[in-house]
């Protein structure tokens, strides 16, 4: 028995920062079939049923939800099962500050589960992209057949700004692929194998213990494992230019460049400006993708910039990546707690010092 | 992460007594969907997401799984998600005598969770009615949206027996009705809500809270949740001609008569068969559908019957139903351990004895 | 991820109607540890940790906690753990209305997890009774070695009364028998077997399989899982006269029997005195033991009352033990719904027409 | 209800390599409480119970398990706990194939649950250093007040060799620090908090929210929370030249560097030899203690090796980690599926590509 966790499932555009104790109140509103399941580990396994049910679905919850749909989730990477999770990122670890922003589970959202997969992770800085993000997040879900992360943070979830719907019938959806009659292939194969729905008619077994194209358990010998979890992995790595977005400023020609996401890049959008103002080149790169990690941009980024930096609500996650990928020590702005956002200043004043 | 638990969703007609861990290995030559979640938790989850996702689900356990699904089957309940629930009783209580065979969850299959509900039960005692009762049960649970436990026991979901199946398209099969065009109460109404399906395009609310016809949640005032709950029950017990099925020996007309249930409604069919030889008059009730209790055909049978033999593997459960049923106190026949059953001189010694 | 669940451990003498959101603020005006966990899985999990380590422990929740739990209750029950399990009763199933008085989970209590084991569950009807009977739960828990229920209901646990703490010293408090250098046999003996903590320097294996004395798996014959379950049962049902405990009111001369518990009993109070200024005979018992259920004072007062009463916040449930002891039907007072409690006026219209 | 979970308490010498589903046969051998619980989160549970309550406790799993126990496991960082927990890798992710051996849990173990923590975790690679390093993960615990987990592979949890069980008493057994009669402040000081048990006499309140040094909650302000979350971290981190161990050889004076952990480490050691017989200078550091990552060594490493080869049974974990301190790309050596080990062959093969 849990406060705070949903399930959705229906329509991909609930927007999730309209996600509160009271949404039930106010669904006819939105749109879709709303579920309130009693705790995480109901809503993420009710997730997983409604999916191979055939219809798109997804969950909402914050840092210790995420925690504990982390043995499910790992059963989405598996089973290939598309579905959508967003992490409203507070202040932790444990219960910590419920309803404080932070971004301290960025790392979480790429290696929280057990095993070789490749996660994708998709970081809205904007109400308008809490909407965009959470439709593209179902649609390379549904594409890659993969569950796909939302990391947004409070400041964002909770963030009151103007969003544009698209028109109905303007927006990319995308749905996956059904099989043909006759298919019996329905995993792991090159690209993204067709997935049957129940009752459906095809015959299927969906188990998260390895497996062969046709669902057939293999837990003995090297050669399926190592082929199905490279196809995973593949599926992913193949497609990078499809799934990684960032947002990019100036990249090949500064003298300070910035790497962030989420509620934090806007802070860093002042600061840049302040910064040019002031005579510094600054170049930054916003990880509209977290995972998997943009290198291209970041590391055109470090190639040219003297100093990187590297501000996130955390004790530094992210910043361990931009070094792996800059091959150098980066400037770390960290701030947790009570919610306090980093602001333009603080930034400002690391440009300056690393300038 | 636990191994034995499975979901199951599609077609209803996958036999439980072919259940196995390698279950998946042989799928093709069944039909449908098969899913084999991590634990009883996701499990549950699953079935409910499948369920409320427009498909006809079930998942199949044993006692300790039983117990930790309880959370779930009351959200079931409240919900009103038709889905089946199948419990392999074996010895217990804990993890007890994992693959013996025993009838010691009759009560909790009543009882097991909180609050105000009707459960409907339904006991299979052959292979042939782990078929035959595992559409039943999906047909009640269709038609009275409603979780149904198929309440099978070791021995009878283990037996290997001749199974007929049905031509195609003689079976009934009854589903779910759903709304149409413009509805908008989809729970607790006058008979049995239409169900609408995630993504059928109506606006919906699910929750276990307590909430009126149309799915707002009312957590205040007595009205709502009183209604909501009586309507709950009302809709298995004004249809119990519908739901209860016993099978019937001599009721009327009889010294001594026997109530039983399961793998030990066998022993008592040849117990009974020399007792009349003998020369003692027997009657007996075979409990098929168990909740609602067949309350008509036992007060017949106690009605007649100068002693009245309950035989149980278990240390008293069902009895204590009889015995409020036939106003007197019963002869308990009890059993339990290492999945030994009830023989046939057992009972006849308890015939013998009571006559 | 949970609100609401806690895990308190050490003196067993919180008071379980001061459990509040806030209680760790005011903690230091209590005594002992006090364990918030995340979620209901959690805190029953390390409530037995914390008692084979040595130590009395408790935790306190409601319906939905409470189905949630019945695993580990189950597995408590199979390793006769002593331990304190409070449920305050509220308006369910499901969530259903979550600071709303009801008594619906009475059966629950007796039968929520599978296979044959004995339940202690107390009543109480007053914020004394509330420390008194957390007092006495702990004490039997100890005594003898099984989990204990205190099964309160909303209106009970939040009311506010004077409470008398008994000078230090005064309170009888009873604690788990260890054993001597060179026992080894901690399990189902005749009586209650001694039972070691963690670092005692005992040898011990603790496993919710069937055992023998000694704590051998014992997984495949009848004989060890007979002995030590009806072990399990004989040292609760021999010890009844110790653990039953009833209020009485005329029970041997009465026209009008009511049979009660909880909040309802005080209703009952009134109502019998009234009934009796208006010259009917009234006599209850009130159960401040409901499981094992007090068969010798109820069948006394079934034996004299022309009629018996029982008004209870469900839909009708310890009155079908009530009917099975009295041996013939009884007249159900049932209210639900938004925390009403039933009125004396009510159960005095039912003496008057039952009279 | 899960098979494959355990939980341990009591003395900290119970060799992990030992833990099989028959150990509760076999423990009168061993030493110690061994409990059997019905699911990894009641394990974990329980341990957390048994901790506070006073005692040494322990928990073994592997990957779905270890996925399964994340939430729980970020309440024991938050509430600084001591417990020990193993998680014996196998082929993932999800349930992948139980019984092979893989090293994919590696950066689950540093990031597997929310929040800004620090983790501790070790890497046996023979069945010595699991007997060595359960203990030195009690005493490291124990000491910082933290979770330590024990990341072991299947093929070192299930060789059979000779372990040298040092005599009684010359052991180093580090227990936690307990409070003086007074003390209030039980967490989060400078340094490491003394820890109360349960029935000690002190009052504590023990919660994953954030909260002050006497266990106060604080859930808005910023100063409690980022004051304790740097104290967590800081008794890790401040601490490095007492938690972090490493093997070296050679790692200021090679060509090639080799960096590697748990049983990949015993194919080095034969690679290495070979390749210096062979006229390649090789160094290595295979890493006892993964997390904290030893910088200092591979860094050292780093410096002077032309190349650095990393070999590991995932597809690229700990090597993100290498290249981040090498500030340089490294050789990959992955393998996986099967158990198959990477041989030292395979490993010879890269360096001579390297040299």
């Amino acid at each position: 028995m849990a406060a705070g966790c949903r399930f959705f499932a229906g329509y991909p555009i609930t927007p999730a920062n309209e996600i509160s104790e009271h949404l039930s109140e106010r669904l006819p509103q939105l749109g879709g079939t709303f579920m309130q399941m009693e705790d995480e580990l109901a809503s993420i396994g009710a997730v997983m049923g409604a999916s191979w049910a055939g219809r798109k679905a997804m969950t909402a919850t914050s840092g210790p939800g995420f925690s504990l749909m982390q043995e499910t989730i790992g059963w989405g990477y598996m089973t290939e099962t598309p579905c959508v999770v967003v992490d409203v990122q507070r202040a932790g670890p444990g219960t910590g500050q419920a309803t404080k922003s932070a971004q301290g589970d960025v790392m979480q959202a790429r290696w929280g589960t057990h095993g070789d997969y490749a996660a994708v992770v998709l970081s809205p800085n904007s109400a308008q992209e809490m909407f965009d993000l959470t439709v593209r997040a179902f649609n390379l879900s549904e594409r890659y057949r993969t569950p796909v992360v939302l990391l947004a943070d409070e400041t964002i979830a909770h963030v009151r700004e103007r969003v544009r719907i698209p028109q109905s019938g303007t927006l990319e959806i995308v749905s996956r692929r059904h099989p043909d009659p006759g298919d019996t292939r329905f995993f792991g194969s090159d690209g993204v194998a067709p997935m049957p729905a129940v009752g459906e008619g095809f015959n299927v077994a969906v188990t998260a213990s390895t497996h062969d194209e046709v669902g057939m358990r293999f837990t003995q010998g090297a050669p399926v494992h190592r082929r199905m979890i490279e196809a995973l992995n593949k599926k992913i790595y193949s497609h990078t230019s499809d799934i990684v977005e960032t947002e990019r400023h100036n990249i090949d020609d500064c003298d300070v460049g910035i790497v962030s996401f989420g509620c934090t890049s806007r802070s860093v959008y002042e600061a840049a400006e302040r910064a040019e103002e002031a005579g510094v080149r600054v170049g930054y790169v916003r990880l509209r993708t977290i995972w998997p990690f943009p290198e291209e941009a970041v590391s055109r980024l470090a190639e040219g910039a003297k100093r990187i930096i590297v501000p996130e609500m955390n004790l530094g996650q992210i910043s361990g990546e931009v070094e792996r990928i800059a091959g150098r020590r980066v400037v770390k702005v960290n701030k947790i707690g009570g919610g306090e956002l980093i602001t333009p200043e603080e930034i400002l004043e690391a440009v300056k010092r690393a300038g």
